[in-house]
């Protein structure tokens, strides 16, 4: 997963999108860029590491320039070195960088047939480059010295027909303006808003609600699936549906785990989704255990705070935080002659043990995905003083992989993969194990708008929206996970084996 | 504050110590150091930065041995060069390094005496540098080649003796052993803990109870106030009460903010202290408004997390996470031709507004010690759409300067100083603000431990536990913190301009 | 001034290439670059810097393939930034990457036409980045998937048609192999050269021979005028004549001042045409004052020492080294509220002077730029002891901008532009001033190559050999200078002001 | 061997102190550091690296004061780590940094006196660490609290008394001034000078003169062997014979090859000892073959320079620089799975081979250590085409290790220990070889000064004048090295495995 961002101004734009990129960066913690533009030059910075960490003073002096657009990245396979950070760029025609948040499931013809047919050089494995370069080409092909917006919204609508898979990109052609675009499903979320200034109106572009209200722009509303919404350097802003056949199929995973809180996608409130999730848990409790024996119910901090406290209000138990995260995690050294140690959950978590003591205890995690983490959770309660530790997931059990841009082991990795739920609870030695029904993962998400045909659950189901994924693909996918023998897990229960030693075990956003 | 520790081994130490830091990060985030000892060598390594920053794989391949100590730094007024780093070294005798937790009350005297008398040379304004001085001085006067245990507790003895003020010292004497000690009323705090290998027992010494379980140490006992504990290189444990007439009156603060809530002090869990004080802050609402209206209670995240979940939970309200913090907080550049924007704490927090709208909030925080955050949150909420807004403090009126190693703003900074709860409540915009009272936080962290006589208060009180605070004292530490004319505030709202951009508005602990 | 390598080798050539750079270091000590691919992706690094500090084992690390291109550059009116270090990159077609030593006297027409008529966008003030575009654009324009030797040529030709100026030019076409070229006058160097291995013949193509040699290459031939060498992966050479009307006219400050001795550059020794020059000012000093009174002949090190040495030789006088060269030369910081204190000839220079006290001394430089340095040293002669001091210079008066690529003053900061000899020597401070004569200079590097159909000597005459330099153009390039106010100067006397502290007062060939 | 500094100035002395150690940088590029003080704070920046690598803008801002000393480091065995740059520091009594040049060979003893009776912990295997606290040490028995140049002078005489070797020193006493001193033998140089201001006089103390007249001072006299010279802050100079046997007995590497040229050292100047040096070689070729068929003598550069120009001047043949230095030297990388390729001399030289083709050539060098070098430039002289090579070595057969701050290799890889002339001369692969005489070394260096008793020189004879070199040091000495497996050389040969890539074939006077 990555995050997005364009903003076109009436004054210099880098601090606010450096601004948007922190409030952005539980979207990406591996790399980040900004590309600004100012007087027919476009200045660029990008770099592996943390906002933070990649834009000192000497480059934000650089920045300057009253339109441009940002980038979070979050590692998916193969996308580690740091000249794959984002936004790309080209220079023929105009001069265009953009960045993606997704991913293109045809990216390897695709990429084949941009060298073979239009001599377009690729150099890296990123899907986002051939992204660029589809749209770079088509818009050269219409051949005009100054694009209009129909040739842009032309060059989108060409883009739509050319790549599978899930897109939400913001594309700035130097000199021009910025577009912003998501795939005809809308898996993955944009939306725009406005601010208005003494010197006219300014727009930003961005993947989540919050990086709007961060920066003070009020949002306007979600980009619809296959539009795409391009303004101009005079903040003169136009929109158009340019897929054939739309259809709002948002990726669920977002509410889950991914998106902050305080974010609305698609006009739900991912808090509020939460809330439910929680509540559909307690209700399955109910449902399964009326008489259940639950002391108390905790959190995994931080993404399960949510659900989990509506969760122990509608059981009507007590909610308590048993486990302290430990925000400053550091690195594990290898010395000479030393083998790297396993990175444990213990240091990332640390529990209270009286909270524990004799108790029987509901934790509640956002997700499970392989399940390491989880089962060394379930010992620390016990070793804690638990008498009954209980495991309930926010989510349904996680069986298939996921193809449109959140990074996930390889699909044996999956604990629930070909696995009952029963054998779940034993190998993570829960005394009982709950996952969420996906029915009503649905309806917690779903009451609000009607545009919404249905979501994008494939890591749930197996079925992939955009109807090209099938065997073939994913036996690709696996052999070149197993290749990398790397994982970012987008859920659950991550490792992680970063350079900066900055380990986040769960998505920072509450 | 500041946070030690030190470890006597059966293997390399670095690792335990790193880890042992990151723990206790929470204490300091302003510089790190780790001093270890192999071979009558002593290695060190120190710098401003987190401990994920100062610490890379060449500087701990250097720092090898079995002994060593280290330190995570807390700004203090005059301490912010990377040169005043902890542990700090003198090479006569034997080669001593020291890390301290705390603050020397006539650390000034002291200073001039060693120069004219010892004829030691001090570096720096720390009054760390001031203590090691002292106490090398002290065994220097002993004068023997091999020092003895008794020697040490002498010379601790001696230390005692001419330093006034709060200090946890953890100490390396270079080829001998490691001693801990806490001045004679234990107001800042240090354990000890033992972890047992094949190779026999390793021993940790550290600032508070996380650091050792992280570690895999488990807690023996508090250092009693005035103990001191040495530790050999061989593993072999001796500890000796060397102060006169001890007393233990710890901090209070450290179970208002400082320490993490899953820490034991003095055999008081800081965990069911914020409980507590959640609890009689509800009883308080009940005393002054039983027919009160609140429709939900907020903590300010993260340190007041725990008070406010209790606090929801006595008087039957919604408890609900209506701020969500940013963890990823960047900086704001200035360029050229602008001024600094003042870094507002809307970067920090976010509003999930429909917790707001139309709602009478309780925000719940740990402490107000400037006022100006507290008011900007207030105001948040109101935009958000709150019908009323409540602000409770879970300590009482923060109304005097700290002289014990917590930095506070000059006195006329404090927006309690000289002024009545009511005056404070229209100064942030609250409709209702409420304090803590002091007996009732007393209450909350004493049920335990009959060895605490009494707790020290100054910050609330004025009264300081060392009788050598006067009026003279004070004045001169205001003139120099005005001098400084900077600020780290050790409570509810901090503002911060430090060059890596870390920018924390709350102590990370939960 | 640039230095260019290339390499096809039948193993990774990153090494070679930092050798080959290494060597070529005296040609641009501002920023270097190397280029390479392998598995049809390329990978690049450059940055500010010297060949040492920009290239570390990281970097290097990743610079894998048997084929790549690399650049030295020497600072240039308006090029100053890291993001204008060479080589450039375009994505399209094939991927081309380009390094170029000299300069486009139409830089600013064709940056337009390639924006209005190829949409191509140019993102730096470089003339590097242009041709690059230039010669990808003509290559696209064939449009076929593998470029032939023969598409190849066309471009070259079609880019002696389009550009006007100086160039050496390296491309590498990604996955096809590298191509060099010169201008149609040849007045940059370019040569090449091969070396035998067991898996085959390699090659390389470099500013100057001594990058062959050091790199085990031997001199194959320069290449000529408007003629391209194209070496595919394999190995495989091919060269074609590809402008209409080529001559030979080498830029003759190449032997006066830039090159490194021990090159042979279009067949000429740059040694021995040094040797020549300082024979050639013994004749004129022999005409003009047969009974001279000079003592001791000595050299402003290090370039003019070759010169110097026959001087003195064919004079029959002492040649003694009066000045030594601080090789390590400094910075002076600029500490709070002082002001830059001008970098002093003498912190580079120091006279040892019992070899000056009484003597009538022949200073030799290669030649007289600004004249300020020249001024220092005369002054300096004086003071160290000398009874007379003579000056001479192994180049005519410098009167005219340089407009190929060698960096020079404003015009009016020349100091013999619009005087006389006699004003100069008189503004220098020497008894006595010498110039070598243009007539005796062009003899010193004439007698070898039959080829050389003249000399690019405009600095000391005013005409520009390409035909097209009018006082418009002129004029637009001294208002361009005199907004940058920055000069580093290709000649005798420099000053600088580089970030890196780097100071160098000559060439530091020998 | 190294470089040492000390300034008494009227204003900041950062910048001298900057500006002398780049004087001063042959003598040592391996570390530098500087420390100044200012109200009674001393500042100190010290690391590996060049100057201009260590000293920052912001390190040079925070090294105030007007008085303060420098150093720069040449390695010698076992002092490789950054915590071993000078100058060293103890806090007891004072606060007194120290910079050191030279070598005690009683290191050891002292060592182990200082921490059984002292009780002072040496934390390096420096020397100058040890000589540091026996300085230190002497002054605290003494335990004034302010010390009077009497004390001073009275700790330099016990210095004395206790250390036997060589050792020019300077150490500043916080508070008070700066104290330089010399070994009773006077084998490492020292000298002072005086710079006049409107504020008063100011005072330098360096190794030598050069560094003085790059800022301004004017060279008032050497330090007398066993003589102290003490500044107080306020400018007054003292100065004490502190031995009470001494004797003048320089060390002569230092004119051979150590010094620049342009430095006094005891009154002699370095350059015409170089001259002299051509003479007496030239002599014995006269004497040896005085029908010799020598055609051209060459430096082997930089240093052997101005004795080959005088060698040839008397021999009446052509002098010529047929070895072109390469001055911008990198490194080596090794990749994954590559051995280090030995670093050859031909990347750090580069014949002219016009000037070898058919010529019987007399190669100069300085001195010859290992004999490695050597060889590959004689072979290097054939390849280019010499009909016969002859090499000279200014210096005689160095056959002994040097135990006096000069780093050597392994007595068993001096290519001249126990080996004949002839034998020497068929390892290297000379025609003929020709060493300086060791009287005739003598002479060159002893005509003016007649205070000068002898020269220190044992790499010649295996005659050490401190008396107490005996087998069993030389053999502990022996083993020492062997064990480093490292080797930094002082003369004709050296070979570098620096990190940072800079390598220097020769010292780079001239």
């Amino acid at each position: 997963m990555c995050g997005i961002v364009g903003i076109v101004s009436t004054s210099n734009v880098n601090q606010s999108l450096y601004d948007a990129l922190t409030v952005l960066q539980h979207r990406g913690q591996d790399a980040a860029g900004i590309v600004t533009f100012q007087d027919e030059r476009f200045f660029l910075r990008k770099d592996n590491g943390l906002v933070r960490d990649v834009f000192r003073t000497r480059h934000m002096r650089r920045l300057v320039g009253n339109v441009g657009i940002g980038h979070v990245r979050y590692p998916t396979a193969g996308s580690s070195s740091s000249s794959e950070a984002q936004p790309f760029y080209v220079n023929s025609p105009y001069g265009i960088t953009l960045a993606h948040n997704g991913n293109l499931t045809n990216a390897e013809d695709l990429s084949n047939d941009l060298f073979r047919t239009d001599l377009r050089h690729i150099n890296t494995n990123s899907d986002s480059e051939v992204l660029l370069n589809v749209f770079a080409h088509e818009l050269q092909k219409l051949g005009k010295l100054d694009p209009t917006k129909e040739e842009i919204f032309s060059a989108v609508r060409a883009v739509h027909k050319r790549c599978r898979g899930a897109y939400a990109v913001i594309a700035m052609i130097t000199g021009y303006g910025i577009v912003g675009f998501r795939d005809p499903n809308g898996i993955r979320p944009a939306c725009y808003g406005v601010r208005k200034t003494e010197d006219g109106e300014e727009y930003m572009i961005a993947s989540e609600s919050v990086a709007l209200s961060a920066a003070g722009f009020k949002l306007v509303r979600d980009i619809a699936p296959g539009e795409a919404v391009y303004i101009e350097t005079d903040g003169t802003l136009y929109a158009q549906q340019c897929a054939e056949d739309p259809h709002l199929y948002p990726c669920v995973f977002e509410h889950v785990y991914f998106a902050r809180p305080d974010s609305i996608i698609d006009q739900v409130s991912v808090y509020k989704a939460r809330l439910r999730m929680g509540e559909t848990l307690a209700e399955k409790v109910l449902r399964e255990r009326p008489d259940h024996d639950i002391d108390v119910v905790m959190p995994i901090p931080d993404t399960s705070r949510t659900s989990a406290m509506q969760m122990a209000h509608r059981l009507g138990v007590k909610f308590r935080e048993g486990f302290i995260k430990n925000r400053y995690i550091g690195r594990t050294f290898i010395m000479p002659g030393q083998k790297m140690r396993k990175k444990s959950v213990r240091q990332k978590l640390n529990p209270i043990d009286l909270e524990f003591r004799g108790k029987n205890v509901m934790l509640v995690d956002d997700s499970i995905v392989r399940g390491t983490t989880c089962k060394e959770i379930v010992q620390m309660a016990r070793d804690a003083g638990a008498r009954k530790v209980y495991f309930a997931s926010a989510a349904p059990p996680v069986r298939y992989p996921n193809v449109y841009g959140i990074d996930m082991p390889s699909v044996n990795e999956l604990i629930a993969h070909d696995r009952s739920v029963d054998e779940i609870g034993q190998l993570i030695g829960a005394d009982w194990l709950l996952y969420q029904d996906l029915e009503d993962l649905i309806t917690c998400v779903s009451d609000v708008n009607p545009d919404i045909e249905g979501w994008e659950c494939s890591v749930f189901t197996g079925n992939y929206i955009t109807g090209d994924v099938n065997a073939a693909y994913l036996n690709k996918l696996e052999a070149a996970r197993n290749d990398e023998n790397r994982f970012q897990a987008g859920g659950g229960d991550s490792s992680d084996s970063s350079d900066n030693g900055i380990i986040d075990l769960y998505n920072d956003e509450d």
